[in-house]
Order: C-alpha cells, then structure tokens, then sequence
C-alpha cells in the first residue's frame, strides 16, 4: 500500500475533516529575507545568529518525521505546500487544515530581533501558504516572552482572515496564568483568535520542575507534565475569568492525562478556593468550557477499551479535534490515526464538527 | 459518631492493616537539642535559623491536617504519640505505621548543619516513636542534596530494625535518577530499605517546569506533575538496571496519572530507546517491579465508576499501599479513606500485603 498517499479507513465516505496540527516549516532563514528589514538582514549575515536556538524536531528522531516527507529538494519536512498537499490535504480530503509554524522567536533574546522575524514569518505565511491554498488557515507566530510585542504583532495582522490562532509554546519564561501575557489574551479575543499551546519551546527553564534530565526521551516525554502547569495556570489564576472569550487549544500534548487533572484540582479546589475566590466553578468547567486538545500524539494504551474509558473520562464529547501533526505522523499507517470503537456521531465530532465550531470556520 | 476515633467499615472483622504514611511531626527545633553536638545548638541559639526553610503543611489548610489532630498542648499536628496511638494505631487496628517525617533538612543550606539535623532527628525518631511503640516503622531523615552525607547517614543507622525507608522530599535540584544520588541508591539496598519519594520539598526551583505559579492551590495540586517528572527519570537514566534490588514508594502524589504517563512512555521508549540503551524492558514493566504508592490522597472523580477503571488501568494489584496520611486527612468520614466496589481479594492487598511485602514486614 502507498501508505504516504492513502486515505484512512476511518474517513467514511461523505465525511468532512479538520486536520487542526499541520507544520509548516521555514526552508531556512534565508527565506525570510524579503520580509525582514534590511538591518536585519544584515545582522543575520554579520553575527552568529542561525536563527531560534530552539530544536524541538531533530532531525532523524522518529519523533519528528516520517522520511517520506523529506521534499526532493532536502529543505526540512513540512517546508514544501506541494508535498502537503499532494501527503494531507489531497490524500486524506481535508477540508481546512491548521497550519501550527513553530518557528521560535520567543527563544530569541533580543526583543526587536525576536518581533521583526515573527512578523517576517508571519508575512511569509499570507504569501505562501494562506494565497495559495484556500483550505489553510495558519497560527501567528508572535514574540510572546515580551507580551507587549506580541499583542503588538497580533493587531497588525490578526485581522487577516487566514489566521485563527496566536501559537504560544508550552515552554515559557512564567506560567501562562501569569498576569504579564495578558496583553495577549487581550489582542487574541479582540481580533477572534484562539490561542494555541504547542508542544516544545525553550525558555532558558529547565524542562521539569526538579532540574534538567539527562536524555531526550525524558525531554520528549515529559512535555505532557508542562501541558499540566500550564493548564493548571490558566484556570487557577483566572485567566478565563478576566477574558471569558479567550479560547485555548492544547497542541500535541496528549489527553490522556485530562481526567486525573480535572479530578485532581476540583477536589483540592473545594477546599482551597478562598485563596482563588475569582474562580467562580470548579476547574473541570473551566477546561470543558474553554479549551480544546488535538489528537495526536496519542498515548494509546495497549488495551483500545481503556483509550475508550479514558475518551468517557472527559466527560464531553466536544473536547477533543482531530490531527494529523504532519509531517510529525506518529502512526505507520492512517488508519491508526484515530481510535477504533467510537460511535459516529462522537468520531463525527472528533473528526470535524469541535474544531469547525471552536475555530469558528 | 466519634469521628475522629471512629473505625472504618471498609477494615472488615479480622482483615489485617498498614498504613504507609503516618507523619510524625517535630514539636520545635529545640525538640533536636538533646541529640545536636554543642556546637549546632549554639548555632541555633545565636543565628537567624529557625529549621528548614520548606513548609509543606501551612498551618491552617485544609490540606495540612484535620483540627481535632491538634494535641492539647498546642504543639504541632502528628508530634504527639499518644494522640496518634488514639486516632489511628488503636482506632483503626493499624497492625503495623510506617512513619513519614517530613523534617526537610534537604533545604538547609549550610551541608554540615543539614547532616546534624539529620542524625538528630534520627536519634530522636528512635527515642520517641520506635522505642515506645512497636507497631511503627520510621523513614529515615537524610541530606540528600549531598548524597554522599545522606549515605553516611543510611550507614549509621539504616541498620536499625525499626527503620524500613530513607525519604527523599519529591521536589528536588536534579532528577532522581540523575547519577549524583546513586550513593543514596546503593545505600539504601545495602539497607535493605526503600526509597520513599515524598510530596513536598523547597529545594530552590521553582515548582513548575515554567517558572513560579501565584497561588498555594497550583503548587499544591501541581505536585503531582513532579512526581511524574521523577518517575520518568529513575526509569529512563537507569536506577533500576543499575540497582536492580531498588524499591520506590511515591507518597502523597496521587496514582490516577500513573496509566496515562506508563502508556506515554511505553509508546515514546519503542522509537526512542536507540538513545538509552540501558533501559531494557518497557517503562511500565519497571514501574510494576520497582515502585509502589499510597493511596491518599486520592484525586478522586464524581463518578466512582471511573476510579474503578483507572485502577483496572494500572495493571496490577500489587501497586497501591493503604495509607491515612495522618494527621493530613483528606477525608471527612473514615470510611471515604478507601475505594468502594473493589473486590475483597484486591482490597486486602492494598489494605495489608502489599506494603507487608514491599516493606518486608
């Protein structure tokens, strides 16, 4: 079988799909030239800098790509519209997909560098990706480390019907509760935008609460557990509370570990909550209300009837949004792509309707 | 009824009962005097040091202990004995208590005065708790951010039949399976002794991988992410293939995460373990031969057919200890201390066997 080229048994014929995590990756950082500022690009060519020090796909780790998504021209995986088309759109008939650039300018220390690339990037995506190619909407890829800046880059371009989504990294210099990314929230709801938490990042923080691991594994692993801060954060300082429009969408995180969060904080939250009296409802509302989480990677359990239980767990069927995390497929064939055993009108949701509805295409 | 001394229906007329974790709490550092050379009780009579800079249990939160847990004598929850041979030992039949002293001499500073901290407390543990009651088994208190301190410490009396465990607080500088605490390690099974991990700690980092949440109720309900962190690395940098005779118990941190993260990293380890060759069998299996944890508090959801599931979900009935967490009841009723709907055989094991075989009672 082709299997690079074949559609999913699981899209029944007549079924629309989303696919809410497609990379698109810059060739290199000479393709942003033409949207930099001459200084810049001059400071590109004169000093060290080879772009965000940030490696969240290396190269080669099964994690990262399949190699059949390599174009021809050897540019990274995910850099050619043709090769997506012909590997995602056309192949599995998607009707919108997501673009998520995790290109990390928020890893760049010097602030007016880090705002120039987000926007060059950003320029970049409306001109290669969102004209030519209808079913495409992209995320902003704005210098979140200085809120300011970003909501900055978001009024300028956040209002440009190709883009439905501000792309934050899970990684950050402060908990995403955190009143100083306010500006942000704010730009997002102003201009209908869901903020969108992606796997990876590098802040300069180790990657877990007791310091830095040895290997890579643990790092790739352990980004689960910086979903769960990160959550935790956003309810629990009130953030949904202070923008109740503010939509956010957990990206290649996993979702198995939802329902032992939901049950873990709306206990200790009965008990605590004098010290957080702006959180009105118990946190699981708050999740169920305001945020989404993409499918894959999923952490698949040996036995599918317990992904089941856990799918149950959550307690809303709306919650979860198809992905296929191209060119980062973690399936060898599509079929594995989603999980068996669910009703239609469930993998109907999954499939299409929670994203349709959540990024209001 | 009598809550406080009250037996619970769940202990059915002749079943046997341990409970892992019993905090025996200091009175005050003078408590220490008596077992400190001259010269550390000189130092804490002239310099600003009051004890360890960590405070677990604030005074006060409905997480630290429940009232009538307060000894008449004003001193802290769990720092009396015939209060806790009143409240647990007696009133619930507890065969056999395995005390979790929380003392955190891992936040002090100055090396030396952490190592005689530690050795008096131990002293003190002895005197006052093993000696006079022998239904109790101690945790021993070590320096463990000088592993080599912490050995020493095991060596001078982790021969002491009373004590069965060396406790390390779950916040810590570096991971846990991180090369400097094999010291630890190799003490502990030369001991013959487990290696508890135990909620708490104030070891300098922050307690999330991004940074320092506001509020009491994220680091408190947050702590479960880090014991996640620490089981990927004991598993992952090779604790276990190194010290093949090494037994975990996690206290305090909850076990409804534990499926999700063993289907994670099961699944991540497949592609991934080219880059840690030492890691010979999938992280669940290491984590069913090597680790155990207590039940409370548990993260309990509304629906107790869910609980049902994710114990189900863990795989195996040897992995939950009974635990009260005395005097920090997390219960209000008794009889909520332990699942409903369990069947008899497996609530014996983790009403008794289990810690009477981990434990080696």
């Amino acid at each position: 079988m082709d299997t690079q080229n074949a559609k999913p048994s699981f899209v029944q014929s007549g079924w629309r799909l989303i696919d809410a995590d497609i990379h698109n990756e810059l060739p290199s950082l000479e393709t942003l030239f033409p949207y930099l500022p001459d200084y810049w690009c001059d400071y590109c060519n004169e000093s060290a800098f080879r772009g965000p020090d940030a490696n969240d796909y290396p190269k080669g780790a099964v994690t990262s790509a399949q190699r059949y998504t390599t174009p021809s021209s050897g540019n990274p995986p995910g850099s050619d519209l043709e090769l997506m088309q012909e590997q995602v759109l056309d192949a599995w008939e998607v009707e919108y997909g997501i673009l998520t650039c995790a290109y990390r300018v928020q890893s760049v220390h010097n602030p007016d560098l880090a705002a120039a690339l987000a926007s060059a990037i950003n320029d970049w995506q409306i001109e290669h990706w969102l004209e030519p190619e209808p079913r495409l909407r992209a995320s902003l890829v704005v210098p979140s480390q200085i809120p300011e800046l970003a909501a900055r880059e978001i009024e300028r371009v956040g209002d440009h019907p190709g883009f439905v989504q501000v792309m934050l990294p899970v990684r950050s210099q402060a908990p995403y509760g955190n009143r100083r990314y306010y500006p942000i929230y704010e730009a997002a709801t102003r201009n209908n935008l869901v903020v969108g938490i992606h796997f990876g990042g590098a802040p300069g923080h180790p990657p877990t609460p007791v310091g830095w691991p040895s290997t890579y594994l643990e790092e790739y692993a352990g980004m689960a557990q910086i979903f769960q801060s990160q959550v935790i954060s956003l309810v629990i300082e009130g953030v949904f509370d202070r923008f109740p429009e503010l939509r956010v969408a957990l990206i290649e995180g996993g979702f198995t570990w939802l329902p032992a969060l939901m049950w873990r904080i709306d206990k200790e939250w009965r008990g605590l909550r004098h010290n957080t009296p702006w959180v009105k409802r118990p946190f699981s509302a708050y999740v169920r209300e305001h945020i989404r989480l993409t499918l894959q990677p999923i952490d698949a359990p040996p036995n599918p009837q317990h992904l089941l239980q856990i799918i149950d767990q959550l307690g809303s069927e709306e919650l979860l949004m198809f992905s296929t995390d191209y060119p980062h497929w973690h399936f060898d064939t599509p079929d594995e792509a989603f999980p068996a055993g669910l009703s239609d009108s469930l993998a109907r949701k999954i499939l299409f309707e929670n994203a349709h509805t959540f990024y209001r295409l």
